[in-house]
């Protein structure tokens, strides 16, 4: 039986009550014979600077750098509003995504047909709704430099953040998204401000070239960023694969998950590169959704988002695409049997708690 | 009878036919005496390009910086596609913003009631929506500098844009937002990532002081700019003012605006320092849509986000106060009436003219 190392990484608020559900599906897998998961914790977060002083420890890092995958939860709240820029929860994952190289960020926004009226938007706009945005992870305006405050001889201050791309940064998010597109329906959608940005020209540039020169069989356009956003929202099943930039895809991927009424469902998986001896790639996997720290604890969360994340994972990291299928059938059939969390079940009806469509997508397993 | 400069520049595509209305509406004041308006036209965008080979001349911004305010309508289109970086269309309008000091841009977002239904949102989640976008205009990414694209030794290239703030720019669009709320329902939400960037945490810190320094009677709430997005998305009527920086106010005001489902009926206002001296600010009045290449010199354009544009220029630049809620009234009862452009006509109706739109509301003037 092939054996996997797994680290999870439950963070603050509803992190550790979604997770929760994911380890419930570690061990049906053990059970079944079908793969074995060895399965490590640890902290990140506010949970992490509680117990360490800093959001994510040297430790935990290397429990991550050698793990198969990694599963993410959430992190932060209002607990840490005051900690240290260098400190703050977001610094864990943030440190995650950049030492372990995860520059692919895969946010698919699914609009389940059960849970079409729950979105804001006309149903027939929404119901089927399938796209997923690709968005770069480990570049732009996230990680470059200087990135600071400077205090100014006239007591003013300065605060400077740096937005910058190379060819290579932009060739490899271009070929996620066009293999991906190749995949599902062959649409790739480059979206950028290159009316306004250096590195949106840069970034149009590549995308055409590599496009020209290595999938000329995918069709490709060109969208500015915030007119994206305006088409997200007047008609979001124009798209198939989005590809756009670290600050870009941060918002638009979250405009798209609003649109499908169901953030509470959306996965995310973070990918590196292809290691070319081993053929692995370092992986993390995490709910769209964050750590809702005025729900936390009290079993009402939704695991949906999070077990989805595991269903990725069983897809990119470890191969077990049947599996994988079989996990989102499942997921489905709970959701149309009728049992749901609150923050789907619609006004009326009796919500389950966590633990319960837990078991039930366990079950139907 | 009171005597005003008005610089206009009516661009590309459709900016010249919604720009006629306006001049309709020019000739309206001079004839009923109440203000007279000395109008001038000059080139901007692409057609500035063809003619004098930059996006605007020296003349043209001579003669703009001595307008009492600037009507603007849209600039760009497919023809310029290829026109060098520094002499693409919205180089002149960036310039325009920049040398008159135009640094804060207001975006109203409003669903008029007759036409909730054109929103992509279900009607109850718009109906009666009325918030603003305050957008920092001169600063952030649009001009920080270094801004370029280089060739590395390995014969990639590296492309770079700066996001820069200053206490004293985000103090003087604070203002304006908090300003603004306390003639309207009282809240500013103050967006911005100050989990990832530096300009986050300085804006966020600014905000905070100005409110508590000289606005503690208006309700301030933070709210990061990718949950912004999300909560336009969810819930729009939650907002009254929401103030941000230049790429996030680009981006989030689309989003507001196609939410109204009525993109062709907004206006905006972009306006500079208050001269201590002189009382007088330089201002610039354009609609939020674009210039719409695919429709234009067909007649079929809405002249309204123009025409509001105007009657925003009446209330900020001239005090004409009395006059704006007129126009607007005008523009109300015309949409009641039922006469429409085809962008908001409904299916089945037989939609009007741009012109004819244009003459029923000098009619109902
Ligand atoms: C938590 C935060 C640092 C993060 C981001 O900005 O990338 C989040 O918004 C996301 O989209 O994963
Ligand atoms: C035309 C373009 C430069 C401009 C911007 O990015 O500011 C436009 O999108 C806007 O919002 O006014």
């Amino acid at each position: 039986m092939a054996s996997y190392n797994l680290l999870l990484l439950p963070g603050d608020g509803i992190g550790p009550e979604v997770m929760a559900e994911v380890e419930k599906l570690v061990g049906w897998f053990t059970k079944t014979g079908i793969a074995r998961f060895e399965t490590e914790k640890d902290l990140v977060g506010g949970c992490a600077y509680d117990a360490h002083g800093v959001a994510i420890t040297d430790a935990a890092m290397d429990r991550a750098q050698a793990a198969d995958a990694v599963l993410f939860g959430a992190v932060g709240g209002p607990k840490w509003d005051k900690v240290a820029y260098e400190h703050r929860p977001e610094a864990g994952l943030l440190r995650l995504r950049k030492e372990l190289g995860l520059f692919a960020n895969l946010r698919p926004a699914i609009c389940y047909p059960a849970l079409a009226d729950a979105s804001s938007l006309k149903r027939e706009l929404v119901e089927g709704l399938d796209i997923v945005i690709v968005r770069e992870l480990t570049g732009g305006v996230y990680f470059g430099e200087p990135k600071e405050i400077v205090t100014l001889e006239s007591g003013e201050k300065r605060a400077v953040d740096t937005q910058l791309y190379t060819t290579h940064e932009i060739e490899r998010i271009a070929r996620v998204a066009f293999e991906l597109a190749k995949v599902r329906r062959n649409k790739v959608s480059s979206a950028e401000k290159r009316n306004v940005m250096r590195t949106g020209v840069l970034w149009n540039e590549v995308v055409t070239r590599v496009h020209k020169n290595e999938y000329p069989g995918v069709e490709l356009e060109h969208v500015l960023a915030d007119n994206c956003g305006m088409q997200l929202v007047r008609n979001p099943k124009q798209y198939d694969v989005i590809v756009t930039d670290n600050l870009f895809g941060d918002i638009l991927s979250d405009v798209a998950a609003m649109l499908t009424g169901s953030l509470g469902m959306l996965p995310s998986a973070s990918l590196g590169a292809e290691d070319p001896a081993t053929g692995k790639r370092k992986a993390l996997y995490e709910p769209v959704h964050g750590s809702a720290p005025d729900i936390a604890g009290k079993g009402l969360a939704n695991p949906i988002a999070m077990i989805g994340s595991f269903a990725m994972a069983l897809r990119y990291s470890f191969s077990l695409v049947k599996e994988a299928d079989m996990l989102e059938k499942a997921v489905a059939n709970v959701l149309d049997g009728g049992l749901r969390t609150k923050d789907i079940a619609g006004p009326g009806v009796n919500a389950a708690g966590t633990g319960e469509v837990g078991d039930a997508i366990v079950r139907e397993m």
